[in-house]
């Protein structure tokens, strides 16, 4: 879920005197094995449930926002490239809409629009809240089925079995289910959107506050990585991956951008550590384009920098060096396998990460 | 030599499309031995010379400010307390002036005025440019002498030998001046005023290539520290205080606010090492306040940070830790002697260095 609704009522990120509040309301649709909610699921008011069908969705999910950057770790680990095609607006939108501008002509190539708002306007002519990444897209109709992040990766995983590669991980194993939930909810709350509101405080207390519960939960998560390779389990799970776009963010962003600044992640030995190893990891780390990371908050965040200048910095060749995070024991696939090698026309651009100098 | 200059003419630090330009025209006046400009260096035109004389000047200088820090600091290391009183505005000011906010009634208790632009208007009734931090004040008068900081400290140190403490250091040692001022030019250049001028880019473009003279100096320094304990020499100069101002606010405001970002001072070990030798010498870090160089940058510089919120981070605790840099050999004062403590009424705020926690 991306930024575009943060501002779409107000023009604005920050608003005075405020905390910052996350708008959670999403198009909660689904798509299931077999069309329907699954059983012990109902349907929130006003959804449906879509089926499972290779070739059918297009995601759409821009390489800078981490949510999104979820979803395209999570198709890329479970092997679902042929079944669920991509699509990816680049770094910086407008108020109104993330757009296709990196693709010719500056349409996306399969649904033949310039802007991600055509397809939430396909879905509702009047849609009231933000146009956010990541969306699922309805191809044949062109609509929006979803875009509802915390589903979408759950349901690649559950869902989508049938188009898994052979050796996709389980990513959300049933016997870890609470423990990773419990674990995502303090990451949610205090880190993957505490970053934010830490950076659009609206005032010094409520910045105070967010960067509080920030560091309590880094040095949290710095002890339990200390003593385990992995959040949960000994496998790489849901919960790595929701840390992890967070964790890649950190130092190119959130540390100045956001003023998260107690420390760099880079100060942090055990979540360095673990984020250098994931990085590291096919599927990971060949889905970060930092270029366009810094692009998307210093260029679009015209509150917090009006001079919309990108910073040159931070040094990101560190992140290839050897962790040495093996030694904690761990499987990162369990009994699974590596994914295979990047799609070349998935490829991050050449210089945009330290993987493709 | 602060920042109100920099926006009392636009109103603002940043002019879009331009680099930043500092205005280097200060009140050229100096305070010398005899009252008259040494043989050798002529008066610029319309500056005259004061005599020294203790107890007739007064310092303003706010801790927030490097320019004026230099002063502080040298003030210090000779022993000139006695013979130059101290004023210190608070560490945030408006478009006009530097004002007395931190004192009794907020008047400077010696000059009894409230904002500094009254000394300076003393001076000059129609003063066009900024009011600067450091100035030195006449007090019978009360109109400002000279605001010219490079030279202030070093008339401190060639001008006012006859009032400095016994064991006083040879700052700026006559065979090493050539190579002092060497040094000087290009820390002033790509350091001290190098990181404004990453800060107050005004455009992409000149923030890139401020960047890229900010690193390159950074680097030299950090090669020739590696193999000498002090900039030039090897004892304390006006070179190592020029750097150490810059140095101390590195981390920070200039990493994050400023956007000098490829490393913190922390991750270049030499400079880090360097950085803390000198914080751990008594004159330096004991006139460092960092809740006042914080407040200053991020709540003075609206136009790149409109939200004014002050950052909680960073860790500073790392400042006392050991330093090994006696490894390089050298000794700080040379034949002379550490300062004694600081006087109780100029000690920097508890809570507010870590050397007074």
């Amino acid at each position: 879920m991306a930024s575009i609704g943060e501002f779409s009522t107000k023009g604005a990120y920050v608003h005075t005197g405020e905390e910052f509040t996350r708008d959670t309301n999403y198009i909660e649709d689904r798509i299931t094995r077999d069309g329907t909610f699954p059983p012990g699921t109902p349907a929130p008011e006003g959804a449906k449930a879509w089926p499972v069908e290779a070739g059918r969705y297009r995601l759409v999910a821009a390489r800078a926002c981490p949510w999104a950057n979820r979803t395209i770790i999570v198709r890329r680990l479970l092997g679902l490239e042929d079944a669920i095609s991509l699509g990816l607006p680049g770094p910086t939108h407008d108020a109104r809409s993330w757009t296709f501008d990196l693709d010719p002509d500056g349409r996306d190539p399969v649904l033949g629009i310039e802007r991600l708002q055509e397809a939430y306007f396909r879905r509702f002519p009047d849609y009231p809240r933000g146009i956010t990444v990541p969306a699922i897209v309805d191809v044949p109709s062109g609509a929006v089925v979803t875009n509802n992040y915390p589903q979408i990766t759950l349901d690649f995983e559950l869902e989508w079995t049938a188009f898994h590669r052979d050796g996709a991980p389980d990513l959300y194993p049933e016997r870890l289910r609470d423990e990773i939930d419990e674990v995502n909810a303090r990451v949610f709350k205090d880190v993957n959107n505490g970053v934010y509101r830490c950076g659009f405080a609206g005032s010094q207390e409520s910045y105070d506050r967010a960067y509080a519960r920030l560091w309590d939960a880094m040095d949290w998560l710095e002890e339990r990585l200390t003593r385990q390779r992995y959040l949960v389990g000994d496998t790489i799970t849901e919960a790595d991956v929701r840390l992890f776009t967070t964790l890649a963010r950190f130092d190119p962003v959130y540390h100045g951008h956001f003023k998260c600044n107690r420390n760099k992640l880079t100060e942090m030995p055990a979540l360095w550590g673990y984020a250098r190893d994931l990085f590291q990891t096919p599927g990971f780390g060949d889905t970060i384009d930092f270029v366009q990371i810094k692009r998307h908050y210093y260029i679009v965040h015209e509150d917090i920098n009006p001079t919309q200048i990108v910073p040159a910095g931070p040094d990101l060749s560190g992140w290839l060096t050897p962790h040495r995070r093996e030694e904690l024991g761990g499987r990162p696939f369990g009994d699974g396998t590596p994914p295979s090698l990047v799609r070349p026309n998935e490829r991050v651009a050449a210089g945009h990460n330290p993987l493709y100098a």
